[in-house]
Formats: C-alpha cells, structure tokens, sequence
C-alpha cells in the first residue's frame, strides 16, 4: 500500500510510483499513433468514412458505466478484504482480553496465544505464497510444527490445536466451562475471518466480465479515430491519448485491487497488520514488542 | 468458474471460454444484417426517414442504466452465494473446532461430523440437481442415511439428526450443557447459510425486469439502424454489431449470473467448495484428506 | 412471483403475463397519438416551436437517474423481505433443531412449535389481508387460539405465548435453564424478523418521491414530441411510444415492487415460503409433510 | 409519513400535500421570468452571448449525479433511521417475551417493562424536541421519575434504571443468572438502538456537499437561459421551469428526508412507531391496549 | 463539523465557513485565465483548432462517474467512522448498564469504568495526535497509568487492564461467572469497533484513484478551453470557472471526507462524542456529569 501525501500540482504529472502508467504506456503509445495515422491518411490519401461522435458517445457512456461497476466490484473486495484483517486484528487483542479475564496462569494462555500467533503467520503466508518472520518455532513445540505445516490448511490447523489446548487447560482445571465456550466462541471469529480471506483470494471476479470489459474497451479506442477525423484535427491524438489513458488506466487500477493480498504497490500491507497482531500477541505474552512496519519509499507491504 | 490468467492483448479476440460470444453471435449478425440492409435501401431504393443519433443517445443512457441495475442484482446474488458458501465451510470448521475444544472422544465427535457432511453433500445435490461424490454411506448407518434421503430437505434432515445425536451425547455424559448450546448454535448457523442459498436459488429476479429490459434492448437494437444511416455510413453495420455486442453481451453474463448454482462456466466451483469441506471434516476426523479439486481446462466445477 | 424460462425472442414480445403492459398501454397510446398530433400540426397548420433535443437529453439522463433510483430503493425493499421470509424459514427450522437438542419429549416440543406455526400463519395473514390455509385449531386449545387472534398483534401474541409455555417447560424440568436462553434467543429472533416485515410493509416509499417522479415523466413525455418534430419526422409517435413504454413501465414495475407481500403477479411467494416452514414444523412434530406449492400457470403465490 | 393511494394521472398535478411546490415555486417563478427576460432582450435589444447547450449538457449530468448522491445518502440515513425504530419496536417485544420465559411474577415483570416504556417515551421525546402522551407517571414512582428525567440523557437513564432493577429481582431470587444475562443484553440491545437514532440525530450530511450541491444547482439555472436562448425560442421558460423544478424539487427533498425524526410530513411516524411499542408493553403488563394511530388527512404522526 | 442551519439563497454565495473555495480558488482563476487567454488569441492571432465540444462530453460523463465513485467511497468512510464512534458511545453505555446489573459494589465498577474511560481517551488521543481533557490521573493509580501510556498501543492496553480487574474482580467474588463473561464479551466489542477506527485511519483509499483521477481532472480542464473556445465565446472562461469549481470541490471534499478523524471543519466531532461517553461513564460512577461541548462559530470538534 502506498502512503504519501498528495502530490503539488506541479509534481502531479512526473510521480511514477503507484501510477500504472507504466502498466499501459504502450497502449496509449500505439492508439495514439493509429489516430494520427487515421487523420494523416483521411483526405491525403482515401476519404476515410467518418463516425458520429454523437454515437461514439453513447458507446463511451455505456463503457463509462460497465468500467466503473467493475471498479466499484474491485474496490469493494480490496475494502472487504482490508474489513476482515481489521477483524483478524481485533479477534486476536479480543482473545487476548478474553484470555486475560478467563485462563489463569501466564503459561496457560501462552500455550493457547501461540496458536493464534501460528494462525496469523500461517494464513499470510498462503495468502502471500511467502513465509513470514515470525520465528513460530519459538512458540511451538517440533510435535505441533509438524502438524500444522503438513496440514492440508496450516491455519485452520493452528485453530484446531488452539481448540485442542483449550480442552486440555480445561481438564486441568484452569478454565471454567463459561470461559471455555467464550474462547472457543473467539476462535470460531478467527475461522470466519479466515475462511472469508479464502473467498476473495480463490474467487476472482467473474472471467466473462473482464473479457466483454476488455473487448469493449479496445473496440472503443480502435473507433474513436473515426469519429475524431471530423472535429479534432490535429487535437485527435492527443484526445485518443487522454480517452486511452482513462479507460486502460481504471482497467488496470481494478486488476490490481482486484487480488488485495498479491504482494503488489497497491496490495493491502499485510506484513504490517500481521506485525501489529504479533505485537498484540506479545504484550498479552508479557514480551517486549516488535517495531511497527514502517513505508519503506512510500511502499507498506 | 473459469480461473485463467487475464489473456494477453493479441489473444483477447481469440478467447471463446467463458465468453458468451457463443450465446449471442446470431443476434450480432442478425442486427448488423438488418443495419447494412437498411443502409443500402436508404438513398438507392427509397428515402428512408432518419431519426436523430441524439435521441437514441439518450434512450441509451436509459438502457445502459437498467442494465447495469439488473446487472448489479445478479452479481450481488453470486457474491452473496458464494458468501454463503464460504460462510459453511467457515461453520464447518468452527463445528469441528468447537466440537474439539467440548465434546469428549472422537467417536462421538465423528457421529456429529458426519451429519455436517451429510448436509454439505445433500445441499449441494440439491442445488446441483446431481449427486456428489461424498461416500455418504460409510458415515451414516443405513436407517439414519434413509431418514435422511426420504425426507422433504435432506439437507436441514441432516441438521435434525445432528441435533438428535447432540443430545444423546449430552445424555451419555459425553458433552455439558455449555457445550450442547455452542454446538445447537452452531448448528442453527448452518441451517441459516442453507436457507439463505435457498433462497437465492428458489427467488429469480423479478421476471418483469428481464421482460422490460429485453424487450428494450431489442428495440434500440432495431430503432438503431435508422439514425445510424445518415452520420454512420458503410460503418454503420460495424456499429451496430458492436452495439449489439455490447448490449446482448451485458444481458447474456446477467442470465448466467443470476443462476450462481448451475453447473456452467460462470457458476460457482460448488465442487471444489464441498471438497475443502469434506477435507475439514476429515482432517477433524484424523482421516487422510482428499486431493483437493483443481481447474480442469480453466474451469472448476 | 412468476417463474417461468425467458421466452425466446421471437415470443418475446407476445408474453402478457408477468409484464406491465397492461396497465401502462394506454398512456403509451396517448402520448403516441400527442406526439402524431403535433407532427401533423407542426407546418401543416401553424409552425409550432422547436425544443432542442439535447436539452431534453439532459433532461432524460437525470429522469433515468431519479427512475434509476427510485427502482434501487424499492427493489432493495422486496428483497430484504425476502431475506426476512428466508430468516424466518431458517429461525424456524433452527427453533426444531435446538428444541430437538434441549428440551425433552415430543409433547413439550409440540406445544412450542405450535406456537411458531401460528406466528407464521397468523404474520402471513396480517401482511397478506387473507387467511391462510393451516388448520392451527388442530394444534392449538380453544383458549389459546382465541386469545391469539383477540389480540392486537396476533403473531406477537403467539410468540409471546411460546415464551409462556417455554417457561411452563422449564418449571416441569423439560429443559434446563441454558436451554431455556437458547430457545427464548430464537424466539426473539423469529420477532425481529416479523417487525422487519412490519416495518417494510407499514413504511411506503416517501410518497413526495413518488409525486416527482410521476410529475417529471409526465412534463418529459409531454414536451420531448416538441423536441422530435424536427429530427425523427414519422418516426417521432413510435419514439415516443417506446421512451413512453421505457419509463413508464419502469415506474409501474417500481409500484409493483414497492408493495413485496402483496398478492400479485410479482409479489413474494409468501404462500409457498409458509408451506415450506409449515413442512420444517411438521416434520419436526413427527407427522407427515404436505406437498409444497407448485407454480400455477408459472404464477407462484 | 403520508399514507395516500397513488394519485390518478388527471389529480396528480394538484396534488399539493405531501408535494414539495410549496418551498420551491418562487424559485421556479423567478427563473422561469429570467428565462423569459433573456429571451426578450436577446435579439430586440443586444445580442446577448449564447453557450453551447451541449456544454450544458455535461454540467447537467454532472449535477444530476452529485443531487443523486446527496439524495441517495438522505434516503439511507431515513431507512437507516426506520429500521433502527423497527429494531426498538422487536426489541421491546423480545424484552417482553425474555422477562416472561425468564422472570417469576407479574409485578417483577411490570418494574422492569415500565423502564422499557419510560426509555421509548423519553427517546420520542428527545428526538422530537416535543413531549409523548404516554402517562409515564402512571408506571414509575415519584424518585425514580426524578432520577430520569434530571438526567443528561433520559432515555439512557431509563436503560441505567431498568438494570438496576433486574439487580434487584436477581437479589430476590425471581430471576437466575441466566435470566439477568439475557435479560441485561437485550437492554443492552435497546441502548445500540438508541445511540444510533442520536447518531443519526446529531450528525447531519457534511455541510460542505449542501454548499457545493446547492452553489452549483443555482449555477446551472442561471446558466441556462444562455444556452436556450438560441433553440428553445419561447420554450425556454418552460424548460427553465421545468429543469428549476426537477433540480430543486430533488434538494428540497433531499432536505427533509435527511432530518428523518422532525414532525414534517415526510418525517418518520414515530408517535405512531411509539403506540405499537407501548400497545406492546400494555398487553405483556396484561393491561388494556391502546388504539392505534391512523393517519389524519393522510398524514401519520 | 459544522452544524448550522442552511444558508438562504442571497447568502448561499458569500458563505466561506465549510466551503472548500479557500482551497481550490487558484486553480479556478488560473483556468478561467487560461481559457480568456485561448479565447483571444483565437482569430485574433492564429486559428487555434477546435475540439469537438461532443468530445468533450463523454470525456465529461466519464470523469463524473469517476470522481462521483471516490466521493461514494470517502462518503462511505466517513460515516462507517461516525458508526463506529456511534458504536463505541453505545457499548460504553451498555458496559454501565451491565456492570450495574452483574458487578456488586461501587468501587468494584468504578475500577472498571475507569479503564473505560482511558480507552476512550487514550483513542482519541491517538486518532486525532493531540491529548484530550479528561483527567485520567484522578481514575487510575500512578503504576497502571504508566503502564498504559507506554504501551505500543495505549488503548487496547487500558482494555486489557479491564479484563484483569475483572478476573480481580472475580477471584473476590463481586461478580458471577456468567457476568464475567457478559462484561469480557462488552470489552471485545469495545476492542472491535477501536480497530476499526485504527483500519480506516490507517488506511487511506488506494493512491492510485487520487493519482488517476485528479491527473483526468486536470486534463480535462485544460483541454475544455479548445471545445468551449467556437461556441460560448466570451462565456469560455466563465464556464471553464464552473466546470472547475464543480470537479476541484468535489475533488477537495473528497480529501477532506477521506480523512474522518482529523481535526478539520469537516471532520468527526471526536471531542463532542467523547464528552458524551465521558459523561455517560460519570452518571454511572454517581459524579457529576460535565456539559456536553457545543459549536463554537458554527463549528464542534
């Protein structure tokens, strides 16, 4: 995620970092040459027939809308997906809390922090295809490792041994069975939030819509010169250029909202909320806590 | 579901899969056809009276908004489903968690989870209108699996056995009353997410939208001609194939949409989600896990 | 609610059922034969002024907006009832599950799902205006059923005698005290869902939308013939038939929707929604289910 | 809240209650004769500078949208507001459905329902700035009436005493610890409830929209005359009325429905919201019901 | 925010309290020059070419839809914030109201009100980087007040110190187990809704849309001059001003929404809200309540 302020005005047009300009210069490059090509061509050479740019703008209000139900869809599974992190995080200092009020002994409710530690670390780790650096070897004994990372689903694997040890502080006694329910309770809030995570990550936006998106948008370009001949003149490239840079530059802001969690400019900084989880984790642990993640050139990741 | 990389720019008019090209080519042709006939009476044949491309731009604007609403529902009711969905596998998870952390002995636990995967795989059928590939009957005994398969909705029948043999647990001492209410509870959370997918696939969108709606687009698509023959010229069958495309394209995804449990390329991977179940249950279980499912051709099932 | 396949194009504009032209072909019919009028008028007779048709696109857009809108809002109002009805099914279903796993004897259950049976028979008639066709004298004593229907909210009243009988159960020692809070938690879920409905079918739409609304359809239908004599020449009447067609059978499509439990064609299928819950309760009871409602005449009621 | 059939098509214009003429006709007078005025100068004194009406056009759209997204956050913040009461309503009755199942005797019961009376009472009270017809007097004694309304909040001081109280019963043993745990979230509900109305109460739309929306609205009618002045001949002033009409109208609107709780015609009928509440606790303390609140002249209170 | 009543129509123009023209009358002044400029020397010194006014439309339509889509987005932020707070004020409440009906003994309660308080401003402190005015000296001893400040996160930290006053709190025997778990299940919501003020803070919308969107705003108004230059002759740089003032104040509110927390004449009043959870906590605890803050020149913080 990038984190800077807005750039000055006069700044505004040389910022490259998290622009997708550099996603789509060619295009622009190219549609801007075919319309100049189209007008050199039109009265010099042949007469080229010439569009209405009055239909044309019906076609570009209909494109209008479908580019922006796409973003919208895009944006509202990037915000879903930031939604349920925030819920991780908050699951996590809940559990702590709860922890706090029901389990006693420090020990105790380590054993039971480590799960959540192992979930967190897990889960980013799936969803980034990378391993974190939480050093869980530290919390977990070489028995559990093994068990959650040769599961099918290392996350939900942690919450079943967390499930696991709540069982067995019970049978010893340090923790009553309200609190038993109360914690499990929580533990079932971390498998919502990390099943719903699953969702947006193995559900992409429908396919069909990115091809008719697509499709329409470079019908639209590859037109539009025809109805520019008339009226533009000379200005016909630039607008090519500018119309171009709209339309291909929203399609690129949704492709990259559309997976949150890729390890991209605009992904959701993942490493940060972990750290703040971890650190949520380590205070109720009574150990000292990490630095926050900072921007690292503007970048959170 | 189709799961593919977005295809690169010199593909993209190539893709047939998951397009619905294949669903509306006749409709283009036939539209474009009736443009260029027009187009060539107009003039040599007989004057053809033209009306204005303004006036259509603005029935056009109208058309595109009622699209983009049906649009928007249809794809609010896939997102809900596979919420839905998504909220099942999570309950799954949450049940064996909870059923871990309160019930004693994994014989007990079992009977329990096997109701859960009774219900997954009933629903599914139900939804599917086919069977699975869950091997139901070595979870259930031959009474329970019938009790089950006669009744009017096998998959709440599951849900009612479930909460039939929580209490004999209670009863043999296998479980507390805490427990027995966490669970009941959990139970009545998977009896929600299955209404709520009943729903979605008893209640189609209003029928009067698609008739208002289809019955416009196919007059624009025919009025269309008739202002395109004056500004358009020989380019007016393309804008018309184009529009149609458009149009035709929007309504076409919208139908697929709206059914998200079918079993077509844009449905939802019902398959695959009942697969990641089944494995919850039976990694809970300590049974070995299935494989989980994988795109064949692009496509998961 | 009308479930029929969408008709194929060459029927497409012969289905009445399920369409609103009915009820707006005459006003259709008269701005038509308004719009020929002024064309026969205009130069013939005496030069009637012009209005620019691109004003009245402006116009259009923003009717399309306000139409636009007002069809959002009462769309979103039939299907929250809808998941309110859905809830219902679902509380009711999990009302037999969890009675199922805490209270003890099929009598004692019987007596509190007979309460839910009268709430859902007793809220459908109160949102439909007609009574519906289960026998709950069967189900409950005389005293009991007049008590239910003298009160001001008889499904209120059935809900509130669940909670006395709930209580008479827990002082025989059929249920325990958790048990207890589990099923007067579903009770109270089962009355916020009623109110839900109340609140939907006691709340129209603000009526000061409706008069815009109409009033703006009204103005723009009666000045865009001014604004077609120009362009579209003998085409202006059939324009005009078909931008008639377009908003006023959105508003009516709106008008029908605003109302979701009425008994209409596009209406909620409360009917076959309470036969389902009926069934759930049945079962439950141990007795015999009914045959759910088919559509008749592709008309579910 | 103004109950009434939809008007016919020949009464729809004079139609006036409910209708928001009344607050904006001057306006439409006063551009309508500006209009007019332009139009008369334009031409027989000096050629007056016409703009281009197409550019007027992209303004149009522009306003239309952002009137549509003020509107579309008033209607919300309404809805929001009416669910939020329907929430109050179930939540009294859930209140009185838990205290039967819960709490032994009648008296006890009716302590407890009084608080629930006084907190509607006092909540109506407050929002409407106006005081209720409920005989709060009648339910509570003289200290405890005191303590409620001296109090910063009233109504939150009802919710405090109603705690208080189920204390008390605790003590005396007519309710368990179970009972006092349902009991004391279910008021806790009513006070989510409660806080949201004030939310709702205290916060309206950001100030800065109202400027930018409103500045721009008279912009655009001042505007306009200039670009009619060239096609719309003497249309223009109709048009310019008719556009004042639809522009205004919206924000006049937009007005009222983002003040959801004042007593205007289309504000929330909460005296009428109140009755059903009250009539709820009346037949729970097995009192008398009162009528309920029919409209008056077609208005609800 | 600001709180004052609607200005009238003949002060609507001289308002610059709320209104964002302190912010963007520059770039308004320097496009308007920019299109006088363009105006005069078309003709007058060369024949600067024309842009097809049409063009510019679409371009127009496009670019509204796209600033309307961040302005939803900002819109949406804001209030999920003010919810937020809503909620916050709401569970404090019901934390009062709890504490009163499961806690036995003033002093006990007051303990755990105290940390309350230091969440709530510990919270705000941190939202807004700036101490508030409640003297938490007076609530909590010197050790659990340093313990507090120097967390990495103060208020999670004053939520955990409730939870381990309440387990106290326990252990002496002042509440019941049911009550600790009602009372540890109100401080997860507490700690819910503080992470989500901590994710909207900390997350601003995507830099890419500002990116996007203000470089298509710019390019818009320096190419509309080219359009506007033919038809509104001396009108150019008046409309250019419009058209500026429109999409920069749209942009500028939007910068402003984005933000919900900060300390801005648009921003949430944090300090009112925080004063009526403050009080709510001292009715609680039997002080005096302090007065609510009220708008000081129109404006609460």
């Amino acid at each position: 995620m990038i984190i800077r302020p807005h750039p000055k005005p006069w700044r505004l047009f040389f910022v490259l970092q998290g622009s997708i300009i550099g996603k789509i210069y060619l295009k622009i490059i190219c549609f801007a040459a075919f319309a100049a090509l189209i007008g050199a061509i039109d009265g010099a050479v042949i007469d080229i027939p010439h569009l209405s740019i009055t239909a044309m703008g019906v076609f570009g209000v209909a494109l209008s809308l479908f580019l922006g139900f796409r973003n919208n869809a895009a944006y509202e599974r990037w915000w879903e997906a930031r939604k349920l992190w925030g819920k991780i995080l908050a699951d996590v200092r809940a559990l702590a809390l709860e922890l706090h009020a029901h389990l006693e002994g420090a020990e105790e409710r380590r054993r039971i922090l480590a799960c959540a530690l192992a979930l967190i670390d897990e889960h980013r780790g799936h969803l980034r295809g990378a391993p974190g650096d939480v050093n869980i070897e530290r919390w977990l004994n070489d028995q559990d490792e093994r068990a959650i990372r040769t599961s099918g689903n290392p996350a939900a694997a942690a919450l079943q041994l967390a499930a696991e040890r709540l069982r067995q502080s019970y049978e010893k006694g340090a923790i009553d069975a309200y609190g038993r329910v109360a914690i499990a309770n929580r533990l079932s809030c971390l498998a919502q939030s990390q099943a719903g995570n699953e969702r947006i990550a193995s559900t992409p936006l429908p396919f069909v819509y990115s091809l008719l998106v697509r499709r329409t948008t470079y019908l639209y370009c590859a037109l539009l010169p025809f109805a520019l001949a008339d009226d533009a003149g000379w200005f016909a490239p630039l607008l090519e250029a500018v119309v171009a840079y709209v339309f291909f530059g929203l399609q690129a802001v949704t492709n990259e909202l559309e997976r949150p969690f890729a390890d991209v400019e605009n992904g959701l900084p993942l490493n940060a909320i972990c750290r703040l989880a971890e650190n949520s984790i380590l205070e109720a642990a009574n150990e000292p806590a990490k630095p926050p993640l900072t921007p690292s050139g503007f970048v959170l990741t």
